[in-house]
């Protein structure tokens, strides 16, 4: 996309101040969004998802994926849309389809543990099997009608290796580090087919009609360092390098070793979880990124007291500007929708 | 107990190098043990646990706990023995009776939920209901007769408040952490309780032979740090300035932000997970303590070579005083001993 087509774009967004603070570019207020929003909290998600047979169904039927995605620009007010999706489309579009599990979370079937399981994995086909997220993209996009921007995502791959090789969650993913211990060599080919993947997948969520990307790294914390570079900043950094569409997050929850490696990362925007201190990012990062973050996701749990107070707390720690307003870590799904409420009315109106 | 009966009870051992090490004072080569080296990985602990009905069985059995407490010191030749047993006894011995469910983990029937639930709970009766513990440490201390010293432990009361209120193992403990926020009054008073009855716990292991003692806070690494200050440093210093007979170590799993604050700890040696470098925790705790650790678990399933490389790098990086070399977790329960003798051997052999 040339620089006036991507101008024309923004002019007609009403409300791009996420677009214009991962930029760098001044805002009048600090952008707000949370992790999650699409799906888990609200009830009026729940009842969409109470009619379906399950999670899949709403993810891959994109009339009821654009539903959920727009409920919390509608019901919550935040200044961005995130597509209601879920990482492990990869891993399925690559080969290994996955459940997910009431009380337990992903399952595959199958998974890779040697050289003959990687042969039958294969590089997605955007296409035609991952038509269903574009499609709720495009949705989505015309029926925000500019209101507020539309973030796509994917996961960051040595997630998405840790999934496929331990083929659920786990606590200490030995089975995925194992991997990378014992045959280096066939996880780095995995990691580069679910990169190439990636780049693929989320140039289509642009093409669609995506106005920015984040890219989630959500077990970055179990990594020696040396090993988060080599299997994991590596491959972030070339599809950092692919993109340059739409601005770009990178979430690498737990990652604090990684910080000072990341401030040359070719993206625009570093998500901070809640361990992380606004004040070393900002020393760290300098102006070289916009942060994102950071309240404990559980501080929604606290009276509307204590929300505000550690907002107002939070927001003075970043300050005003390269500042995207967020919890440090997805809206954890008991939360009650009021106390989100609480939290985004709070970042709307502070004053520095 | 006094000086003079401290020095003479050093003599008895035929081994001290991890007491001398722990207090600061000069050894002539690193000593090593592995978290989690009492079960877990030894098929001669297997076989003992197979003819048991279950987890428990063992860990209420003294003479069986005493004998997979001494299986590694024979068979793996490590410097220290740690009591096989388990951090969740205190919270039964409070009155929250645990079940360990194959491929789950714990699991409490019931949890501390309210002001009504805590006032089911009481302080451990340690000299009837953790008897079997004591009894375990006498039987092992005996049977050790001086080779190597034993080390005794406990969870740290941020971590079995955790399982205490959300019940068991969990990804986010979003229940516990909620209780920090919605009823912090309640959470001080439970916390109390379990310093107070692990205090007493760990003070009737070293009445029963426990050369030194290890504080687990498995779970540091989920608080931000402003609480993990409030909720669990607080309680670690009461334990850590309460005990006074035997060195001390405390090792909190995930709490990089918190380091700093652990520098003036009355306790002898902190434990760094394999997250965390050498050169920082040097940097960062100086004269001041002995660090532990810290190798990256899952490095005992690549190849000999590679372990020995990665060893002594480890040991140099840590220098040769004031340092017990150790996993930075648990040994993962699939590691092949063979390479657990590996990593042994090559500290026990390391010319720095």
């Amino acid at each position: 996309m040339n620089i006036f087509a991507e101008e024309k774009k923004y002019k007609t967004l009403k409300n791009d101040l996420i677009l214009r603070a991962a930029k760098g570019e001044q805002v009048e207020r600090t952008p707000v969004w949370l992790m999650r929003q699409a799906g888990r909290i609200l009830p009026e998600y729940r009842a969409v998802r109470a009619k379906l047979s399950g999670f899949k169904e709403l993810v891959e039927t994109p009339e009821l994926a654009g539903e959920v995605t727009l409920q919390p620009v509608d019901i919550l007010g935040v200044d961005a849309a995130i597509i209601f999706s879920d990482i492990l489309v990869i891993p399925e579009a690559m080969g290994l389809p996955y459940e997910m599990i009431k009380g337990k979370g992903p399952w595959f079937e199958n998974r890779i543990r040697s050289e003959a399981d990687f042969k039958k994995v294969h590089k997605a086909d955007v296409g035609s099997d991952l038509k269903y997220v574009t499609d709720a993209i495009s949705l989505t996009k015309k029926e925000l009608n500019g209101r507020v921007p539309l973030i796509g995502f994917a996961g960051a791959p040595w997630t998405i290796f840790a999934y496929m090789i331990e083929g659920s969650g786990s606590k200490t993913f030995s089975e995925a580090r194992k991997m990378l211990y014992t045959n280096p060599k066939l996880s780095h080919q995995l990691l580069q087919l679910i990169t190439d993947s990636t780049i693929e997948y989320l140039k289509a969520q642009i093409v669609a009609g995506a106005d920015m990307i984040q890219l989630f790294d959500s077990w970055a914390g179990i990594l020696p360092s040396n090993q988060y570079k080599e299997f994991s900043l590596n491959y972030i950094n070339q599809i950092c390098d692919a993109i340059n569409e739409v601005p770009k997050t990178v979430f690498a929850k737990g990652a604090w070793f990684a910080l000072q490696d990341m401030v040359d990362l070719n993206c625009n925007t570093i998500g901070l979880d809640w361990n992380m201190s606004p004040e070393k990012g900002r020393e760290l990062f300098g102006d070289k990124k916009t942060l994102q973050g950071n309240l404990d996701p559980c501080l929604l749990y606290a009276d509307e007291e204590t929300i505000v107070t550690e907002t107002k707390n939070m927001l003075n720690r970043f300050g005003s500007q390269r500042h995207i307003a967020n919890l440090g870590h997805g809206v954890y799904p008991d939360t009650d929708p009021e106390k989100v409420k609480v939290f985004i009315k709070t970042v709307k109106e502070h004053q520095y």
